[in-house]
């Protein structure tokens, strides 16, 4: 294809079969987002910069933000880079909001990432947040949701990573002493990529001794059911004020977990995005193995940056890009219906327009999805385009069928056909689509 | 608000009370749109500059695009001005997509506009388009989807104006001889602002002689029954090719509107974007008079632009916002559902937190939207947040229902208050919620 008829580079055109699939997808997401009882909210695609700037950290800072200077006002805007920092700007604006606030928050971001399968320049995400509640409940129940959703959107083998910014802040920096722990957070961030072994010989270059990425290492290895591996850890650490802070609110967190099977606490998880305070969480399927496809976790402090006042949030992210592809790839989806269109009327004869958009409109007037073609074809090129959506159920409108007020259906699924007089044509062809063959 | 805290000027946030609003009335003209058999279609916010150049016209083009340029690749990008010239993109480079092709995309757009009433920077267009068919029954499924979506979201005063781009390329530059039809279509663009005799004043400072404005405005001042007024034109100006062929698909496709009651031809409206090349249509509301709610028309050499291939298209763009706006004020519509939430637990001593949980979750599973307070709140603040929300249902969790495994169902609607045992809990209150006070 001519470099002019793509979209941009990183950007995505959804044709009408990926579109329908990508729709079903969200409105079950939404439908079980609404059952926990959070409400819509939308914030605008554009930001001011500086709304954006110093949240984030700094490579989603100095490159992965797509920003712009307007060049009438010379205003410096961006594109939002996540649906997080623009909540908390909503937040932050209104003092009489009611709190706790409960939102959700479906649309695109954008990151000026290099393309790569599953990496795009545009891409949906998900979001359930729950503001000013510093409680353990509230972390349980962005838990829940998610795990909620994954089983709605069809997945059964996943795994809730779970772990908390102050068990690392308490373990490395206060009990081991590190003074670059986000250097050695960044290490520990590739052991699915280069194992154990990998991360502790890429310590050891960074000039820690032995005895220290040894310590580490068996640190990070703490993972598995989420309440032993805490009270071992809270054991050899909960000296430490900001470890036990950490044990006491996940141990009240996982209490209220519908299901733990599926969750488990992990150390060596990192997360990439500054703002968080708390537990953090990743889900990431068993297979295929195509990395993290949610992540969340407590931001107490981001709304507090714009208004110096102290408002806990948390919250999830679902990445559906990646759900759509595994599912796909699970047999879960199918990129299989084309169409929305139910009944294709086809016409014998376009001196008989007039009667066939009547009939078109019979149909479409009792709520079923009808097409009539507009170019005209004959009888054989419309069955074949309707045939190639797969449209259902065919009407056929001809000579024989206005002499006698009739109508011909034929069932492309089963290969069934039925002439009916005019006035049962709308019950026919209800009760035909009701039958999934 | 101080400035950081608000988006930026000219862009919007939605507070849950107006994205319920907007998700409804979106959610109708989703209905609407694929009862007439168009599939949703996305194409990406962003595109290369090159793409949208050329298409729309001068103060498009020269003021209203969001573009910029990326400091890495050096590469200029803009913001879509609408979700027409992406179609065609995306058309052009799919020879196999199959013609004719039915779309609808709804989705924001950017226009650098000077922000006031009803105009925004960022809003939602509603877009239905049939691409592949040169034939009148194409614009008439087009005006007729128009006419049932306004139907569907609740107008009934509104009209829809008809015109066509060769009705005045043939009248306006071939029997009159305009040298620069363009300027004189920007004076007639202001009809409703300033009138006939308005327009004639403007007509007369551009140097015009009398005689030829006066023909002007009698040309202008067409407007009624189509049919009609297609018979009066043609059989003054017929002789030209253009104004004869314009009159006979109009006629065409006037034959195939289910109503014409709301139609009329009026020889005044001339639309603003470059690529119309046939009829255009634009619907006013009667009241309030806020301005086009949607607009659309024939564009036959767009995707040709691309491909160099002719491929006629035609299509209509509806304006959730202004139809949004028209319907509050016209009381069709309300911002008064405040939460999507349908019971609030309310716990009536915190160290039953688990027992209540337990009972969020009964409800939630049975597909109730369901909250529970996250901040330990009193009973009191408990049950004003959810009065405020106007929460339909109110569950009571307290040490009584525990010993009685009984649950307190109240309605604050119409005050009813029951007892119900635990296990009658999910059927009650799927019956009072279905109960419409």
């Amino acid at each position: 294809m001519a470099e002019k008829l793509k979209p941009p580079r990183g950007f995505r055109d959804f044709p009408p079969e990926v579109a329908i699939l990508r729709r079903e997808v969200i409105s079950r997401v939404v439908r079980v987002f609404e059952r926990y009882g959070f409400d819509p909210l939308d914030t605008p695609s554009v930001e001011y910069w500086e709304t954006l700037a110093g949240k984030y950290g700094e490579e989603a800072e100095s490159r992965l933000i797509w920003r712009f200077t307007d060049p009438w006002s010379g205003r410096e805007y961006a594109l939002r880079y996540d649906l997080t920092v623009p909540l908390a700007r909503f937040i932050a604006g209104r003092p009489d909001i009611g709190l706790p606030f409960k939102r959700y928050h479906i649309g695109p971001v954008w990151r000026h990432e290099e393309p790569q399968r599953g990496r795009y320049r545009e891409f949906y995400q998900c979001d359930a947040d729950i503001v000013g509640s510093p409680y353990p409940e509230a972390d349980a129940e962005i838990i829940n949701l998610t795990v909620d959703a994954l089983r709605e959107l069809g997945f059964t083998e996943f795994k809730v990573k779970l772990n908390d910014r102050r068990l690392l802040a308490g373990v490395f920096e206060e009990e081991l002493g590190l003074t670059d722990p986000l250097r050695v957070y960044r290490i520990i961030d590739k052991l699915d990529k280069i194992g154990l072994e990998g991360v502790m010989r890429e310590l050891s270059k960074t000039g820690l001794g032995e005895p220290l990425v040894g310590r580490i290492a068996e640190i990070i290895s703490h993972r598995g059911e989420p309440l032993e591996e805490l009270s071992s850890l809270c054991a050899k650490h909960g000296g430490n004020p900001r470890v036990s802070e950490a044990c006491k609110h996940l141990e009240g967190t996982v209490e209220l977990l519908n299901d733990t099977s599926s969750v488990e606490l992990d150390m060596s998880l990192v997360r990439g995005l500054d703002y968080y305070t708390g537990p953090i969480i990743e889900v990431v399927l068993e297979k295929p193995r195509i990395g993290s496809v949610a992540g969340g976790g407590r931001y107490d402090n981001l709304v507090e940056l714009f208004t110096g006042k102290h408002t806990p949030a948390t919250g999830v992210s679902l990445g559906i890009e990646r759900l759509i592809d595994a599912g796909i790839e699970l047999g879960i989806y199918s990129v299989s219906r084309k169409t929305v269109t139910q009944v294709q009327v086809i016409v014998l004869d376009w001196s008989l327009l007039k009667h066939a958009w009547a009939t078109v409109k019979t149909l479409r007037d009792a709520g079923i999805n009808t097409r009539i073609d507009m170019a005209r074809a004959n009888e054989d090129s419309q069955r074949r385009k309707a045939r190639k959506l797969e449209v259902p159920l065919l009407v056929y409108v001809g000579a024989e069928e206005v002499k006698n007020n009739t109508k011909t259906i034929y069932d492309t699924r089963t290969g069934e056909r039925k002439v009916v007089p005019q006035e049962e044509l709308v019950k026919t062809v209800k009760e035909m689509l009701a039958k999934t063959p």
